[in-house]
């Protein structure tokens, strides 16, 4: 891994991600400029703060707000500037926010050391030094914050959809898999703390990050994109005490050789090698997805679900096939059904009609209903053997309607175990998949999808079950 | 592997898939009834040919349509009876269906081998072989066929969409799996040719079906959910017929020691070792499906995209992140990125701006538009040593509209190399993926999901030039 000297020390990325006040260098009246597009959103998304539009060629105003030709002609606080200028004219603009006492800077132009510009990339890290003053990028799409409506990426509304407010903080080395995420995320049952696409890390990287996230008590989970460390032993460190508080999922793109040099043209990271990553990934607590649909997948999870460091989960269904699929994923993944016990087995005799077979994986029938499932799941519920539970509602099926979605969120809500659903459909099942991931519960697709989330929840677990000793 | 002695050898399913007529044994005016479901979807689908209601305690009519105590009454031919009767009472009809001279049926009454009544499992065997009556199921749904408009699902159609006609056959040992995967594939860009769920298999078999499929015209792909085979040498045997034609797609359930003994309770049966299993399947050309995902993902490479051998394929993408994903999910399937050839790199740095990185994968940049786009593919179709293509497009990029969507549309339509694309989003993104699904280029949400779907095209390429040699 390759190592940079550090220009500053203990960052502090409050006033970029929470600013109170923003300057747009390079805001413009037209359309297609990326200057504009951020100052679009901005107003779309109603930030409360001052926006202050900076143009070279400003006149009196950009999209109807006072506009200065210069930062240092602003002469109130700035906490945050978007810089959104060609590569060439960064330094000078950084500059002058170092002169205006700027507290931190996004720098989303593209033009740096990713297309061999290390010259202009080392003039920005000089400035950022010499005047303390902080940024994120450059080459990125920067910072959305749902809470404090700071939102520096330069994609219209109209093509990502915004997520809610939540605990999930998404951090991106790249930009396009940072927004194309971000729009599936828009989707899911769970909401946003804190996007964070940092580009190039010029001088704010995933260390400074991750020691933002490990204190802040808006982030539950971290979600991290990565495709290159720059200080390892510092990343390290840092990752053990984020791990020893709260989850981080990780995916690492660059694995394969040709990966990794596409990696390295990308954002100029040295990409190491995957196997050697992912041992010590695994070793300090962090959760490793190896495909883009893990992130959502294990973010929800941890998001909804209490710990739980048990691999015996319960499965009951409504469809027979689901249920075979789901017992084969739980063993591929390090679980298992549980014994019940005769207790168990005498009380579901008792409340289940004669043709469920009291077994497990269970299956409750095409025709079970909202009642038929709490009945099972209150007395699994009291059954000791029983760590965990996957819940499959085939929604295709005659006894499945709202009151078993409904039956399903309730149940699932404030458990001391973890519950996961499947549901695999289209229009009447998505619908009623909303109505469970409104009340909390993950909801995944497949059974595989499901028992892979359930694993990592329960190897985070034990991690830090371990680590607490 | 279990083996029974076969009691209608040669079986043609043809009356079964594709009746002229049908009873609807155990209709009903009773809404909650399997059988008023059933009528209603033939009434709702708009079944052609005459239907027959069929009910001991008929009156006139059932849902206004002339209605019989006994089969015996029609009196004018019926093709296909389907039987939703309580399963002590399934003997007795399916008696009086042999004595009409009905030409085959469909049970999809539960109650049978599944729940330990092998005993009236094997009276249907006899009645079926004296009359020489081919039978689907019991325990099952039974078929769909949108051309014919045969539609014996007792699922609402408010609660599952219907795909649209194509050359996907699917086939589902489990009911569940069969319908919501069915309702997974009306939200995709291909179609299907025929729906058969075959629950306990007493009478027609995987064998049987896959015999009638291997020379269906319509069918251009099979789709396959399996949890064990009771004949295995034949089982094989017409495996290896059927893919020396077109390609087989298998998930294979009941893996583990647990999924094999659900597996048995479910659809009663013998689960044979998995490792085993995929070990011969993919000797015999059979696509094997490790996720229920990928019964989907495959079925629309193999419906849409030529046979390709070549498994160097170019990456163009405007999302420098999902080029390295994409490259490392590549090589982790067996894949490999080209060696452009000099005259294409020439070309392409003629024709690119020169922010663009002429090299695998290639980063045209976020705001590559459908020019950009079409010039680069131009460019390397024409070069012999890119053998397919992944083009990844994100649409919450600036320069990706609904125009890219069509170029992509159109440079995929008719190619001899396969095109497979990448999409990743939500609202905005799934408008333009169906523009592209439309002109029948499959789409998928990860590049992991494109790269495993591209692998198994490439496998199934080779499998078929080589057992043709």
């Amino acid at each position: 891994m390759a190592r940079k000297t550090k220009s500053i020390s203990g960052v502090d990325l409050t006033q970029i991600i929470k600013p109170r006040s923003v300057a747009v260098i390079g805001a413009s009246e037209k359309e297609e400029k990326v200057g504009h597009v951020i100052m679009q959103n901005y107003l779309d998304v109603g930030f409360q703060g001052p926006i202050y539009p900076i143009n070279i060629k400003a006149q009196e105003k950009i999209m109807g707000i006072q506009a200065y030709k210069s930062i240092l002609d602003v002469k109130k606080p700035v906490d945050l500037a978007v810089i959104a200028v060609p590569a060439e004219a960064v330094p000078h603009v950084l500059e002058q926010c170092g002169k205006a006492k700027v507290k931190g800077a996004v720098i989303v132009s593209g033009g740096f050391e990713e297309v061999g510009r290390k010259d202009l990339q080392d003039a920005i890290k000089t400035i950022s030094k010499k005047y303390r003053l902080p940024f994120i990028g450059p080459n990125c799409l920067g910072i959305m914050d749902p809470r404090s409506r700071n939102d520096t990426l330069f994609l219209p509304t109209s093509k990502i959809d915004r997520p809610k407010i939540g605990g999930v903080s998404f951090v991106s080395q790249s930009g396009s898999v940072g927004s194309s995420t971000l729009d599936l995320i828009s989707g899911e049952g769970f909401g946003l703390a804190h996007f964070i696409s940092y580009g190039n890390a010029a001088v704010v990287d995933e260390v400074d990050i991750l020691n933002y996230l490990a204190d802040d008590p808006e982030t539950r989970v971290i979600v991290f994109y990565l495709e290159g460390v720059q200080r390892g032993k510092e990343f390290i460190e840092v990752v053990k005490k984020v791990t020893g508080k709260k989850p981080i999922v990780i995916l690492k793109g660059g694995e394969t050789p040709s990966g990794v040099s596409a990696a390295h043209s990308h954002t100029a990271a040295l990409a190491g090698s995957y196997e050697a990553y992912k041992a010590v990934f695994r070793q300090f607590g962090l959760t490793v997805a190896e495909e883009l649909e893990e992130l959502l997948y294990y973010a929800k999870v941890f998001e909804t679900q209490p710990l739980s460091t048990g691999n015996r989960i319960a499965i009951i269904t409504n469809g027979g096939g689901h249920g075979v699929i789901a017992t084969d994923a739980l063993y591929r993944n390090g679980l298992m059904l549980p014994n019940l016990s005769r207790e168990t087995e005498k009380s579901l005799r008792k409340a289940m009609p004669k043709i469920v077979n009291i077994a497990m994986p269970m299956d409750l029938g095409g025709e079970a209903d909202a009642k038929r499932y709490q009945a099972a799941l209150e007395i699994l519920e009291n059954d000791p053997n029983v760590d965990g539970f996957m819940v499959i509602t085939l929604f295709q099926t005659p006894g499945a309607d709202e009151s078993l979605a409904s039956a399903i969120a309730k149940f699932a809500t404030g458990r001391k175990k973890p519950v996961v659903a499947v549901s695999t459909g289209s229009t009447y099942t998505r619908s009623h998949v909303s109505i469970m991931e409104a009340s909390g519960i993950p909801v995944y697709e497949s059974p595989t999808a499901a028992a892979k989330s359930l694993s990592a929840l329960i190897e985070y677990s034990r991690y830090k079950e371990e680590s607490a000793k």
